[in-house]
């Protein structure tokens, strides 16, 4: 614990702040706010997760305990709640989701104390405690704070052509680090290195299978960015748990398939039908890249766990399923385990998320109008005067905004 | 010394090239000068680095030792280098920036041995060497090539929608990496994990303060692009020399807290009377961003050495305070010479600017005149035909730049 | 080689999918392809690459042994084929793309085989493996693919204002990388720290070169970013043989003057001639980035190799020349078998394309017609309503593409 290097803290702090800052850019009058209350929430949630993660299990006579794995946990919690932020993304004033943040890392932390400590579950790269938690507590408070009427900001609600190439910096980042991100608190050694070989694997695989079920799912068998820059992240999603298990490389790329295929359909299919048959506007389709996907990547786990055998895992039965190996539980348990963290952490995030989502209903945060949505403006001194390279199209928008708000 | 490694180094080099060269290609038409020019002097400035650090604590039996620490250096110097660079940005040749880099290289090393070496000052991540240094000098070559006319390029002299997100990639770059630059330096172990625990709670709370203040001081509460670039930053300024000290959490976010606060203020109140009282043209705000909170890392510096204890250090004592440790000199007299290491920075820097400037304005090195400010075609061939994207906004550009060369 | 940690693996990635991906954006319309291309022939490649270059030189019992080495040659021999793809740039559709970099990825691997396991050849940064063997075989593939009629594309085939900013993201992350890449897998300490410095001391004067050659070779002294971008990688490539052995800081910085100089006379003087008269059609000019330069490397190499002597090296020795260290052959002779490598590498390259070429013209794999090169919008989905921000050049580019289709 104290003799953690610092090198895989820098490497899951660029996908935080790089990583999904950027990847939410796409949009196209949204990027200042996209990478801008990413960097706000995201400093916020480290200092407030570093206190409520130190609080449940990082207490040590009565003092909190920190270092450099502190520091990739409450990392860790932030992802969280930048996921949901995706969820949210371009509905919500920044004092909403700095409330968002407060209430979700407190639950994530209790969540999180649950599985790990109650329940002895493995989840090193957290596809439960990170992916499913904070991709169902983020649907649900949008499902909460569900606006009829947004489509009147629906012509900012897509990308244009740099907005969609400073999105793929944040993908590319997110893919790159990922085996990093994973291994990050898996026992130093062979453990770190299966997971790091695991999750790279499950990732070429499923960037393979976006591109092909991208180009099959579209009519004239064009590929789709939104596809690119988020499907083919399911494979780090769905490698979450049982990257640290032994997956094999095969099995590794197989789950990263089914990953990236779960989720180009679900771009495709099910957001349409998310948002006009259960009322959830999910911006970033984060159901389709953390939500399926980290509910895939539980399963695997559990599966996985349940199989585990020493003849297999050798002296590192100890490292991975430490209750295993002292005889104290046999494999299956460890499996039945998993299988009810999936469950805990599903009703913990929306429970939690319709109950904060009832909270950001609250007049006094500030939320935009419908119609001035998906809008730096409103929050941001955008430039663009006449002299500027945009300037004619900054000046339409500027005259756009202030017709809106009239 | 021999077997620091290099994934260190790895990060500092990020800072360097990425993270100053895109920071400053926020303004419109200036983005191939800011990142090319950056990538420029700081090839220039690292070789010439190695051999005047080389040459004033890197000599063994008549050769310069030369290793990884080395190629850290190298760059903490030209990371002085730029900081000057962003208060000259726009109104200077190539020629002059080189010209200033092999003078200010120079001077860092030897200002640099006078506080290591002469003084036994500790600044591990350079509020003085670097920042403080860095800063005023370029604040004094600025001053001394005024430009009373600068007013014929103000028009350029701004920041465009997709400028400023390219800017954002620097900034969080730098952000992100700041706790391995405080702590490339310092010793393995305990002293290197204080310190970038230090750095990242401080920069960690100068980000909530820089989001609060840019808030608060704009008329209509938005927030500015400008602010949160720069501001934010400035707790892992103010953390350089004390991050390495036993500064713990909760100081180092007392400390991060107010480097973002004078930062906002002085982007807001001080940097207009600089510009209009003293005659000061900082482009890129390096007063805010590296002067004062240089000069207020450099004094917590001073006063946390001044109370440090061995009950409180330990044996860490040490590495932080060798001379204290030994009980050559008691704890207050290390933060005397902390305080006389930063008058020393301050002279040096300021002297220095000032010949230095006046070498510049000689007319051989070919400064742009004051109507061709900002702007990138004047020093590269800048694409944009018709058929480019933004072809017609080029035309207008070009049209003016040659109107303004006649 | 199981003890080998996974950060200098983390650098090589970065390079692989940030570095070639954004390198290759600066087309003003292929932004998507480029980066997007990049990611998928990349994991395809790599995947690919685990199985070849197990088969080749990682089987143990039958099994292939995959770890942080394995994964970092696959990188390496996924670098081989993004070389190749440069020259073939927006003149290949997706599908060709994949068969190349199978066959290319099966070549390379029997390449790398021949080299290092047969001739015995020193080559850890690849200047022959991947550079050389890289752009001759896609210089090849490229001279097959001749297009008469390219003309019809050619307003396309140039870049605008922000494009070029997107591709300085990929040429800066190759460059502070580069010291990782050629010293990833070298023997820990000693030797893998010469390799990273000599690479940089080449890089930071290779850069130096090809600012003033940049300058120097205008009509009116003003840099091209072409230049910028690419020939200021030179000194990398050049030092990807040599790089481990004893260079000494001063060599490297010869080597790097002279490959950022033959690198900005290629793209000046050479570039037009090769289109011309050998109807090779480089889009990015990979013969000056990797092609010469790498050549360079190699003689160098084979020069340094040459000249090597135990009091030069001390017990280093072992590390770099294993079989001259053994007494089993002289110094000379490591020198011969690195120049007859550099021939083999030569002839495998040209020839493979060759045969390659020819499998890419079958009209199956669907190459886009001469009038529709270095296009997105004919295999993405390109976004650009007219709301977009660059809506009305973007509905032009739409007109034009529809009206070129028909």
């Amino acid at each position: 614990m104290g003799n953690r290097s610092p090198e895989g803290f820098q490497d899951v702090h660029v996908m935080i702040f790089i990583g999904f800052g950027f990847l939410m850019t796409f949009l196209q009058r949204y990027g200042f706010s996209s990478v801008g209350f990413n960097f706000l929430i995201a400093s916020f949630a480290l200092q407030w997760a570093t206190l409520m993660q130190g609080f449940f299990h990082g207490m040590h006579g009565g003092k909190i305990h920190i270092g450099v794995e502190s520091m990739i946990n409450a990392d860790f919690c932030t992802g969280a709640v930048l996921i949901s932020f995706g969820a949210v993304l371009g509905k919500t004033s920044p004092i909403q989701l700095l409330v968002m943040a407060m209430f979700e890392v407190t639950l994530f932390a209790i969540n999180e104390f649950i599985l790990l400590s109650i329940l002895g579950a493995k989840d090193a790269g957290g596809s439960m405690t990170i992916h499913t938690f904070g991709a169902y507590f983020g649907l649900m408070v949008t499902r909460v704070l569900y606006r009829p009427n947004l489509d009147k900001s629906k012509h900012r609600n897509s990308s244009v052509y740099h907005s969609d190439l400073f999105a793929m910096i944040g993908t590319i980042f997110l893919w790159m680090y990922w085996p990093s991100f994973n291994s990050a608190v898996t026992a130093h050694g062979d453990d770190q290195h299966r997971t790091a070989m695991n999750t790279y694997y499950s990732l070429a695989a499923c960037t393979m299978a976006t591109y092909g079920m991208s180009a099959l799912t579209a009519h004239d068998g064009k590929l789709d960015m939104v596809h690119i820059q988020n499907a083919a992240l399911a494979g780090g999603v769905a490698a979450g748990t049982a990257g640290e298990m032994m997956l094999t490389p095969y099995g590794s790329m197989i789950v990263g398939v089914l990953a990236g295929i779960i989720s180009v359909l679900g771009f495709k299919f099910l957001t349409p039908i998310l948002e006009e048959k259960l009322k959830v506007q999910d911006t970033c389709g984060v159901h389709n890249l953390h939500g399926m996907p980290g509910v895939l990547g539980a399963i695997v786990g559990a599966v996985t766990a349940a199989v585990a055998t020493t003849d297999v895992y050798g002296k590192g039965m100890a490292d991975v399923f430490p209750d295993v190996a002292s005889g104290e539980i046999g494999a299956s348990y460890q499996g039945v385990r998993q299988a009810i963290s999936l469950a805990v952490t599903l009703g913990i995030a929306l429970l939690g998320g319709l109950i904060v989502g009832f909270i950001l209903k609250l007049p006094v945060f500030g939320a935009p109008s419908d119609a001035i949505c998906y809008e730096d403006s409103i929050y941001w001194e955008v430039p663009g005067e006449e002299e500027a390279h945009d300037g004619q199209l900054t000046a339409v928008r500027t005259a756009e905004t202030e017709k809106l708000n009239n």
